[in-house]
């Protein structure tokens, strides 16, 4: 049986042709038309069932930026791609004539790395993205945790200092506000301007950094080493939070930081074990790099039609 | 249909029959016997039959104190009851003849609220007790959440100030070290000493002084009030950390502080709405008291055979 998986971004919507077992049969993108997302995806689906053949598809999974209610196959609000409200459910279906089920993109890549990645041998997992925010999703005995009309796993919107730095979410302290890229860049640049002999301010200027400045520098230059135990003990100090609270048996660390691999995972891994309740003897809690990369949302959108 | 429920304490075992629809039958308890509680549970069992006239039971659910693994039908360690590795499943069993169903004594308290209390319109809740520790449970579509061999639900152990308050897991800033009737207390013991002028310093004394002292003097004495606002401005911000991450449609309170009721209740929505990631308005999160006190236990156990 064969399933399409789609990612919906706001400037790119890319789609794939998935097996059950998670063979990637074809691969294909189109640029995300604005206020009307059906058409892009209608158009993407039939070039790629021509791809393969016109191969029989099971359904069409959707994995979409913004607030999604599954459960209604609505995107109730998502400002870059334009949409309120919007029934994209019923729409892809009247377009495809296939069955579609609906989920946010965050979401998805989670259930993409659950069934197919790095979480495959695991029954209960959670994504953590490390990105412009900080996402991810949660995988409960091989489905996912959305909450209440999909609002929940807001998991970087949970508090670890209260009354410390601002959240886009509003709320001061939150984990995003501490692990995410964004903030470790903002971090990178504090450490610069306070420490003007550091190679991280001889090699960049304000406009070159990023988030692997500082982990680029560790090993040579005190100030950079300083902003990696920055963000790794905050990251630590989240991580644990969604540990006990769920104890899953794999975490995911995914986005762009998530890319330093070792050099994040081997410090961060004793800090985590060291703080997680109850020791790591009874139910330990591995924590792995993430391995889909950014197809992780595609595997995951076709897996809404194999949850256990 | 009737099912026997156990709650299983450091120094009384207690025990309902109760039937699928919530009627409790008959109610009965026993003194624990150290590191044999089957012993215990055996005993009340039989005197529980007898005193409904020989009903057929269909199991026995146990919530016991400690850590349990309710797969294996184990204790793993119970400090307070003398157990380590203890197959309480099995030995309950083995006394009675009837099959058991097993898990901690807080999932049992938050089952039973889920299905027979104030969570019992709504398929996602969380119950979090305010006690000497900050205990709860996860239920799920009916079902109770327990993490990797039931390890997880620990929500008491979220930090929401890093670097903050010692707790007695070991990390500092945890939400039990800020929203226990404990903390609650120690905060009420130090504005009596800051503030000697204060009512509650003139009518209590660091003996007589509890988690209702502040509450008590609010209204008429500033720096109760401030203790109360401090309590609440905490707890408002570990409730809305779990609702962003689970977003349940109901977090009910229980344990000591849940007393307050609606001078607790009231104060802490306006905190907790105004916080709560992307409104009230798409997906509302309902907060109440708990309603079936301390014999929440007992409920939930009996209701452990009762999952959706």
């Amino acid at each position: 049986m064969f399933y399409i998986g789609i990612d919906v971004g706001g400037t790119t919507v890319k789609g794939a042709v998935i097996d059950e077992s998670g063979g990637m049969i074809a691969e294909d993108s189109v640029p995300t038309v604005m206020g009307d997302v059906a058409q892009s995806i209608a158009t993407l689906t039939r070039g790629l069932i021509a791809k393969c053949g016109g191969a029989q598809i099971a359904g069409i999974g959707i994995g979409c930026a913004g607030m999604i209610d599954s459960r209604e196959g609505k995107v109730v609000f998502a400002g870059n791609l334009d949409l309120k409200d919007y029934p994209l459910s019923e729409r892809v279906t009247r377009e495809t004539g296939l069955p579609v089920k609906i989920t946010n993109d965050a979401n998805a890549a989670a259930l993409g790395e659950a069934k197919f990645g790095a979480g495959k041998h695991f029954k209960d997992s959670i994504l953590v993205t490390l990105g412009t925010g900080v996402g991810g999703g949660i995988v409960i005995d091989g489905k996912l945790y959305e909450g209440f009309k999909s609002a929940g796993a807001e998991i970087g919107h949970m508090v670890i200092e209260r009354g410390g730095d601002l959240c886009t979410c509003g709320r001061r302290g939150c984990f995003e506000a501490y692990s995410s890229a964004t903030a470790l860049i903002r971090r990178t640049k504090w450490a610069m301007e306070e420490d003007a002999g550091s190679k991280m301010w001889t090699s960049c200027t304000s406009d070159t950094v990023s988030g692997k400045t500082a982990f680029g520098f560790m090993d040579s230059d005190y100030s950079a080493k300083q902003v990696v135990d920055w963000y790794i003990d905050r990251l630590a100090c989240g991580l644990v939070n969604l540990a006990n609270i769920f104890r899953p048996q794999v975490i995911m660390l995914g986005g762009g930081v998530s890319n330093e691999g070792e050099r994040l995972l081997v410090p961060l891994r004793q800090k985590f074990e060291k703080q997680l309740f109850g020791g790591t003897g009874h139910a330990p809690v591995a924590l792995k790099i993430a391995s889909l990369g950014n197809r992780a949302g595609v595997y995951g959108a076709a897996a809404l039609f194999l949850e256990d």
